[in-house]
């Protein structure tokens, strides 16, 4: 690691790789090598990174040789069979999936919020579900003022979550609506142009879903906050790439919209766009290639005693997946 | 009124009037005669009403002679303009806007939660809202059951609240998102397809919408629970005409999943479809076109203490607007 990093994208052609190249292109991350990997369905493709065409490599076990930080967006399955190997060939691995994030020694971080537990990795850091992520962007600040009891939230997820795939998904039904053709759901449960579907991920025996019980989980630890109660329906909506959340919370402390507005204003990774009288708030357009994620609908809860209903956007694949974990990979470089 | 009762529909060239011509072809509604009116704008048309042609009238004061019911579904100012004159003409006039809903000696009814109140009308009922509708159809169930202490809630509504104008405006929006040509928003304050808006109905002071106050308190009202807590975040979906709500309820009594099964099962109106081993739970486009609201993703809710959380969907047109429209009629018929 003399001048810069060897950094690998596992799932380099997927939506999040795709992201994750335009970023290391924008960004200034000390580069000094850059490896592309996917399966074996993407032998023989190309992709441009500063006007270089770099090749695609098909995942192995050899793939990690004198890669530094390997980041891995291919899903579970494939961070369990590669990531040990990438650590044990001295790479440092920074995952989007869902496979370690929940391990005791697995750092789990957005960077705004918790990157002093970077520190305590053994190889792996891990990266927050999405939806996660976009909420404690507000959440966390006004937990740190007001000291947080009680989340209850509904999500509102682009079809971005569930990958490149998805998004076809969505164009080609959404365009089959009109034309009369059939478009049968294939990585939906259920048809999703001109249709909301309260299933992301699937069921557990307890009625949530895994993407539900991954926000309360997640949202404890990454705020170092076991006691929180948190409640989320996670409902799947027709728009291509940025999440939104409403969010109930009650707190510890009195609460008034005003401080709420100063807290978040000042939040790094957080715009605040709060001004209903203007028809100012955030919405999955506004906030769709957007690095920050955006609150508004700030108000005084009329159900929760010290309590504040808002609204949060943020983009799916940015801060919910490849900029979170880029900025995690900037954080390793400091 | 001898054999039948004299029915006019006031905006009856409207997406609300469509659903209350269709209903009463439909119902076995004691109905002698069928004056269908709107603005001078549908001057001209005439509407088929079981194979005949209806003219449509221009509305004027001198529109209620011998009508003994008046469906008004044009929006509150019509209603605030017109209905006084209808029931000075012998009418009775059921009122889907807002403008007399909570006026104390106006009955505000679900007919399946309390239609005793039709009894108390001095010449308006009005129909609820059509998202508070919706909700109440599994809340009140649930309440009678357990007590309902506090309710927070996130809409998934469906452009068809917005009247004829905004289902095209989507129609519109989604095909031009795909041909590239423009299309600004009109009805709505922001572009619709493809994305999600947390503003329905204009602002209050308090941050709140005037739909999301609507939802407070024509809850209290219908049930008759003046000490309901309660919020919500009312967001315009990209729907074409099913309202969906997320639903977190906190009860007096210990709750189960299997009781609250069995008390939503038996509900007049109400489908429970609750099977997320089979991904059966309701959507929008599975409640669209259908009189029975439906219930689902029934679970213990893991932030409220004797809490469950649950999904609602309901066609917007039909139970949200028409239909509980007619069945007031139907009441009074009896």
């Amino acid at each position: 690691m003399s001048t810069g990093f060897h950094v690998a994208i596992v799932g380099a052609t997927g939506a999040v790789g795709a992201e994750l190249i335009q970023l290391l292109e924008q960004r200034e991350f000390p580069l000094e090598g850059l490896k592309l990997l996917a399966s074996s369905k993407s032998a023989g493709k190309a992709l441009k990174f500063r006007g270089e065409e770099i090749p695609v490599e098909t995942l192995s076990h050899h793939s990690f040789k004198a890669v530094d930080i390997a980041l891995f967006s291919a899903g579970a399955s494939i961070s369990r069979e590669y990531a040990r190997q990438a650590i044990a060939d001295g790479a440092i691995v920074i995952d989007n999936s869902s496979a370690f994030r929940m391990e005791p020694e697995v750092p789990l971080v957005v960077p705004e919020i918790n990157s002093s537990d970077i520190r305590q990795h053994r190889g792996i850091i891990s990266n927050p579900n999405c939806t996660t992520i976009i909420a404690l962007m507000a959440l966390y600040p006004l937990h740190v003022t007001f000291g947080l009891k009680r989340v209850i939230a509904a999500s509102y997820q682009a079809v971005s979550g569930a990958g490149a795939k998805a998004i076809r998904e969505l164009s080609l039904q959404s365009k089959a609506f009109f034309s009369g053709e059939p478009a049968a759901p294939e990585v939906f449960p259920h048809a999703i142009a001109f249709n909301v579907m309260p299933q992301v991920d699937v069921f557990l025996d307890n009625g949530y879903t895994k993407e539900e019980v991954k926000f309360v989980n997640e949202s404890r630890k990454i705020m170092h906050h076991p006691a929180l109660r948190a409640s989320i329906t996670c409902v799947r909506v027709p728009v291509f790439r940025a999440h939104s959340v409403a969010l109930n919370a009650e707190f510890e402390q009195p609460v008034s919209v005003e401080r709420a507005h100063d807290v978040l204003a000042k939040f790094q990774g957080l715009e605040l766009v709060d001004d209903p009288g203007s028809k100012r708030y955030p919405t999955p357009l506004l906030a769709a290639g957007k690095n920050n994620c955006q609150v508004g609908r700030i108000r005084a809860d009329s159900a929760l005693d010290n309590g504040l209903a808002f609204w949060v956007c943020g983009d799916q694949l940015l801060k919910g997946a490849a900029l979170n974990a880029l900025q995690i990979a900037e954080a390793l470089g400091k």
